[in-house]
């Protein structure tokens, strides 16, 4: 483990706090976590343990928070989270009072906690200006309101980038349940084009072979290239079917 | 265990995810569990494990969850909530902006995830229609303005039914701390009267003989017979009571 | 809850580490809990949490470990229990071998470890005597050559009292499943006799009425009256069943 | 531990609901703990336990929730805190509106929970009244519009003192990182006149000699006097820098 | 899920218990786990939880034990375990001694306990057969002194089968690290015409084609087909090298 | 954090698995720790994360585990320790019993398990020799028979070196409650003496400035500086100190 570079370019999706399946996706050269705590398990004394583990791995971590909440946020951000994902970001006003809570005063608003980002001590202007440069936010493009105001979303200095929700994007959009539609892909190049022209990054989960040919082409910065519990699927499947197969031919 | 049917009228009011809890009553033969997630001390992972574990074994789960809002409303139904409980919908306005976090668009604005619901999977639209239309959600009516307003929160059609939080309408109807007074009766009466207009279930805790006698008589769906705690006091305190006599008699 | 005066000669007997158990146990007027380490679930951090609270409240904690071995034992004593229970004694000699686990040497082999016990400090001749003191070692009564050896058992130094374990007491004294039996009460009265005879306390699980009589009138120093998940059992079906005799009547 | 009279006006700060901690803090004399849950890791099942531990030892808890909200708010007074710690509360009329939640109607909005705090039962009028009066609400002063108006805060029926926040009220005010300047000690005086004036309580974070001096001058009710982290790093310090001597003289 | 026949001879092999592993590898029709507690991180209060449920969802639970040893082996069957796998067992005489711990006597030595398998009730003799025949114990056959007494072991009346470990075993025959050589198979060759002679179960992990193949040809009663870290480890390596291969021709 | 050097030789001695514990630790420049599993609170789950979060962040870990056993020498090690620390070791015969746990066959009889260690994939030979040369074995001197045979526990190829129990030694030489006497040295001076002239390390606990001395001057190879509650009570107990005297001369 370890040998291999990690990419910060491609991280894995990762719906419960397991120290093994961080291991091994560094051990295959994974550079990043996606965090899903809006839908995943993650308790708070999970988080404060799994957050500085991934880092001390050498993984970047993104928290994509319960919502779009201080208190989600900062507790990500205390625990040493590099990046907030914050989910269901529904137009620009809403971003601008939103990602205030990831930025200090007088960038934004939020809270100073004498902890792990601070090395347990106390802290000094220079740490307040580090900490709102080195940790990223970024709002999710999700919501119908948040597409449509995408480059003054871009454009707030609490916005470090955009990170895309395909799923909730094409419901919002009118266009029922994701399908990796032409409409999804106008979508996604519409996001890729006003990141590009901001010079701001945006990250994208690519489950399939056509999303991650797009992100590659449209240079998103960061890739979830796969979910936890699916690559456990799959993982499983394979020996079943293969065994299936064994008995169906030897003692059928 | 399991040999009794279990009837889902019937449910226990649990303020934490004890797996022999759930064992326990549906071996008597409840078929429903009340999470009170929101005075309760139900943790993330404990809920990700006790609402798919309480269904394995053929209960309903109610998930009473921490507030009015996105995010508790939709984890619970991620783990596989078969309703939701919302508390503290103050009126019709604010149960059609919160029950919506219970409902896809376009009837509602919950969030998708691709989890248990499932089956660790993709989705489609059939799929969406059908989660739609098998979890419900039952704002509770608690507050003064919500059964003021009891006759549109039912009409909305992100709401599926109504559960009365009879100690707080008490207290909010300025009736002071419950006492199950005729004002009290009056008040189920109302709501029991509005879900049989509107054609959805009213849901009640009945802890005494009274409250039970009048949910019968008044077509509840379900009922919370007992609470947990309430459950462990009953059953502790007869063996106590049964020895101190012993006691007194043999050894003053 | 602590208003009634605790009465450290009853307990109840737990399963799991609830604290609300403990609590509502304490203000029903109990004084000690039986932990069943052995059968139930408590881990090392549930019980370096729940034994010094239920310390707190004002009980006494007879911890019933998961063997009859050095590490249970001790922890349970490094933790703050008031008892140590062992299970599975087989005769007088390994009761001299594992009793030994729970008392400082010269007079045993217990580990000394600067904790909770010591104050988080530093330990002295003194305290090494007032621990080997205050604590107490119960071995458990239910292997067919500890009950044969009883009274050498109760004359170890090491022994403060006996705990009997009438379930495996009945199957290995081949009465086959315990059926509260003159087989087992003969039993019961020699142990009980034994203790007497030795000045040392006999402990008893007293389900049924007779058993409580019969401890009542041969002494024993402490019972545990009820188990948590029976309680729990007793305290659902009362309910269940007063409301299934109402809708037999009122919607049948 | 507990020899000592445990002194309520002084406080350790906790990040993690460690029992040792509180039991090492009460030993030392500390009367009080105040949890910092909005910036450490303590889950519901976490604060169900440790907060009628701290309790039990004869210590008061005060639990700086999580936020400004109902939720937070409430739990932690249904786990049974002494006091609910409340930041970020921006001004007078957001006092007026989240400090609701910490008392009952008509006083205030708070919801009933039949659970440790009625001794796992029913309640009366008069148990309403103790526990609005008994449990006490602390807005924090740390927004720049809550020190502007903190006489209108402090007139509030629903307030019973105030909590400052001074790194925040730092970095709100214009004056950047907390570095305990003239203009802190104004905003301190300002907060201490005003309590005073109003006859309700002030607490303080008083890490430092100078602010310890200022607290005891000023009147303060409670301070919290080092935080668990920091008193860790002190501890372990000073045998590090005594080894590394020793290992300098003796094997350089 | 759940729409698949469970297949009870096709198990997964899990390291923690992962209520979303079972929950997958049940939906693709596996029908058994094998919980590795010697080598995973199972606690008591998390066994106690997922015994339960992975039965509740239709699967046979195969707990294989922290190690020889009557805590552990009753630890499970309490929790509900269909079989104890023990490991580490020498030759037939420990066999006897700790397979013993598995079944009540007078067959075996284990110890009664009132929950899960009771109903949480009290027993019968009927209920001491049923159990002891339901439930099964399967030593494991990986230490030299077991290969060479394997029908002395598979005689015992308190040994239902044998669970074959075939990396120590390689390391214990002086094969050094498995590989699966001749020998290696001419070893589980062994095993298998034991247990045919025996007329009672095998059971083998196989991961490899051959291993599965050699298992139907041989008429293992179940296998074990992947690991859960190796089945996440594939999982997780496939969309890398998809993305990788991507990026060399996108972005070189 | 982690700009210090970490210094392997020093160690800090905990007795939970709090991860900021090791990150202040670390921070100061302690390049160790010793996990009290025997006496702490670490359940496997807990050390499941600690052990390679420890190491993650570059230091040694020392697993002072549960007692002589497979068990908990197995886990310490496939959990990714450094080194198992093996306590009440009694004499040479019984030492080369319990330290084969921690090397495999041929030289010893630990156990193999695919996971952390090997990356969660397979083994080779080279890898067997790669772990049983990398880990090591450090049987604790603290029983009167293990002092009296170190020479030829010190020659076992299962030992790589030994660990002093100074408090037990006493307690076990008739000497008392530990004082850090004539005697007590003696003993840790024959201890170092043996160590030397086998060419293996020798590790001590050392709280006083009398033990840190003796240690620098006899070679110690790792030392325990502090424990993680006497830290904690050094830095709680100089705060209320100061605010006492304050309090003194301010209100008394």
């Amino acid at each position: 483990m370890g040998r291999k570079t990690a990419d910060r370019r491609y991280a894995v999706w990762l719906s419960d706090p397991s120290f093994a399946a961080a291991e091994i996706a560094r051990g295959i050269g994974y550079g990043a976590v996606v965090l899903d705590i809006e839908h995943g398990a993650f308790d708070l004394a999970d988080l404060e343990r799994f957050i500085p583990f991934a880092r001390a791995l050498g993984m970047e971590v993104l928290a994509k928070v319960l919502g779009p909440e201080r208190g989600p946020i900062q507790q990500a951000l205390d625990f040493g989270a590099d990046a907030v994902v914050v989910p269901h970001v529904e137009n620009a006003a809403h971003a601008k009072a939103v990602t205030a809570f990831a930025k200090f005063p007088p960038l934004g608003d939020r809270s100073f906690a004498g902890g792990r980002t601070t090395g347990y001590g106390g802290f000094t202007d220079e740490w307040v200006r580090e900490q709102d440069t080195r940790t990223r936010c970024l709002p999710m493009i999700e919501d119908a309101g948040a597409i449509e105001e995408i480059a003054e979303i871009l454009a707030l200095d609490t916005v470090d980038g955009v990170f895309v929700g395909p799923s909730d994007l094409s419901l919002r959009r009118e266009r029922g349940a994701y399908a990796r539609t032409d409409g999804d892909f106008a979508d996604l190049a519409r996001i890729a084009e006003a990141a590009a022209a901001a010079g701001k990054p945006w990250v994208l989960p690519a489950w399939s072979q056509a999303e991650k040919e797009f992100a590659a082409r449209h240079g998103a910065d960061q890739l979830a290239l796969i979910m936890q519990h699916g690559a456990l699927a799959a993982g499983f499947a394979a020996p079943f079917e293969q065994m299936a197969a064994i008995d169906a031919e030897v003692r059928p």
